[in-house]
C-alpha cells in the first residue's frame, strides 16, 4: 500500500454535492465520470495528494443505490494505490484477508480496482487501485 | 484545506486492530496516544502523506461509545490539515456550514482542532486539524 488515493463518498445527488464539496474543500471538481459497468456517477476533487471521489448511483441496482438505502449518505471506501496490484491481492490472501474480486477489474479514473470485504477491516470497505499504463 | 491529515477509524478492541492494520497496511504501528479529555486511546500508522488513527472508547460516555453502539466499527471523520484553524472556521461558517465547536479544542497528535456537522457534508463528519508550534 503506497498511500491514499482517495476517498469514495456515497451522495444521491451529484449536482448538490458537488457543489458543497467545491465550498468545503475551496476547489473545484476537476473531473466527472461515468461508470457505466458500476452504475455510478463520479465526481473527483484533488486535495494535498489525494483525492475525494463523490459517489452516485444511475441506477437502483448500483451497489451505491444499494449502501445509500441500507446506511444512507457519507464514506463508502478508501482506496489505497498499489505498485502490483496482482502481488498486493496475493499478499492480503495469505495476511487471511478477504477478497471481493477473484482477478482485478476496470474502475473509474483509468485504474484496476478490487475491493477487501470490510468484514475483516473494522467495518472498512478497502479498494486496491492501481493506475493502468499504456506503454 | 491543505490535504488530509488523516482518516479516523473506530474500533471496539484497540489491540486486535492494530494487529489487523499492521498486516493491511504492511506498516508498524508508529503511536498510541490515550486522549483523556475525549475519553478515546489512539493508535496512528502512517500510509504515504497520511495517517490513519484507529479509535478505541476508553468510558461508555465517550462520543466513539455512542459511535459503535449506533453504527458500528467503521469509518469515524475525515481530517483535513489546514494552516490557520481560525480562519478556516470563519471561512466554512460563511460557507454555511455548522461547526461543532465554537473555538478549537485540543486532540490527539500535537492538534488543535474542531468538527464540522455531517449534516451539510452528506453525512461524512470532517475535522479541521492545525499543528500546534511551540515558539
Amino acid at each position: 500500500m503506497n498511500k491514499i488515493e482517495h476517498i469514495g463518498i456515497a451522495v444521491k445527488n451529484l449536482t448538490n454535492s458537488i457543489d458543497i464539496y467545491q465550498k468545503l474543500l475551496n476547489t473545484d471538481c476537476y473531473k466527472t465520470e461515468l461508470v457505466a459497468s458500476e452504475a455510478v456517477n463520479t465526481a473527483f476533487f484533488k486535495t494535498g495528494d489525494n483525492k475525494i471521489e463523490l459517489l452516485a448511483a444511475t441506477s437502483p441496482d448500483s451497489a451505491i443505490a444499494k449502501f445509500l438505502e441500507k446506511k444512507g449518505e457519507g464514506i463508502h471506501h478508501i482506496a489505497f494505490a498499489v505498485d502490483d496490484i496482482l502481488e498486493e491481492m496475493e499478499r492480503l490472501r495469505n495476511e487471511g484477508f478477504v477478497l471481493l474480486n477473484d482477478q482485478p477489474k476496470k474502475g473509474a479514473d483509468n485504474k484496476m480496482i478490487c475491493f477487501v470485504h470490510p468484514k475483516e477491516t473494522n467495518g472498512v470497505l478497502m479498494e486496491l487501485c492501481q493506475e493502468i499504463k499504456w506503454v
